[in-house]
């Protein structure tokens, strides 16, 4: 599959936390750590673990700008 | 400013393009790089230009999760 | 590639019309139209064209109920 | 009230979960199934259950193109 | 139509402006203003124009918070 | 930090409210009440309790437009 996702940041999953529907998954980019917050289902549909190879998929309209 | 946001990617600003009212910023954010689509007026009221630090910050609900 | 997100659904472009940055992607999902807004870019990379088979993906904290 | 999102899709809905302050409902929309990921408060202030009649609603650009 | 996004902001519009394919709607709510980035072809849907009442409604999952 | 977000409501907050991994935090903003659900982790961070300053930041492109 091809997304139209602007951003695909390869990485690394450190921490997969479940909550009652809703997940957090870290994954390690390079040097920086991206926080998913995705739903339960999606953690066990696709198997999530600590260790895996995972992207980070993010939508060009959902980033912003910050500058000091 | 503090922000709740869980991903705040520093980098360098490596493209502006404006449109009729929508910009692509691209951010250089280690070997990443990382494309925010914002409003021109965001990109004059910050005076964003190529070569500029600046971060990338995105909301946790708003990443995806992919595996091979 | 497998995506977290909770809603995947299956098509056909009926429509690609691109702006100056950002371009509509309209895509016929049985008797609905699921009408995506994308980067150019991506509809280049892509090659979307009219008639060919795509999904509309849409993560589940995106989607918004409504009742009469 | 008439709104600007592009995607309404009509359905009916088949499950309602809810979470420790997210929950999830489902909403068949002809042959698929639409999740959304709402706030327990919106569950309980629109009242909405398992067979309601219900609509999907989606911003345009909240949905992503994924070709084969 | 009842809605399940947490806040519906009423207001008057102050200003529509169209681009290539996406329109800037600026709401006046209160002592604050309001953009929104949507279709053109919902500003033509909807008729919106200045001196319009409108509200801007957004999923509580779409907002940050910041502090000083 | 200045954001390129176009939306920067200032207020004040008036309750938060954690779940198991995601939590509800209330600004009042002027007479409207502004709901945020972002993570746990970002209301201990920022240490967002009832009673501090806050803003409700929202992009843009994440406001829909609502007519009667």
């Amino acid at each position: 599959m091809n997304i139209s996702a602007r951003n695909v940041l390869k990485g690394t999953i450190i921490e997969v936390t479940e909550g009652a529907t809703t997940a957090h998954v870290k994954i390690q980019v390079g040097d920086a750590v991206v926080t998913a917050s995705i739903t339960n289902d999606a953690v066990k549909d696709l198997g999530l673990k600590k260790g895996m190879a995972a992207s980070a998929v993010i939508k060009a309209s959902d980033v912003l700008v910050a500058v000091e």
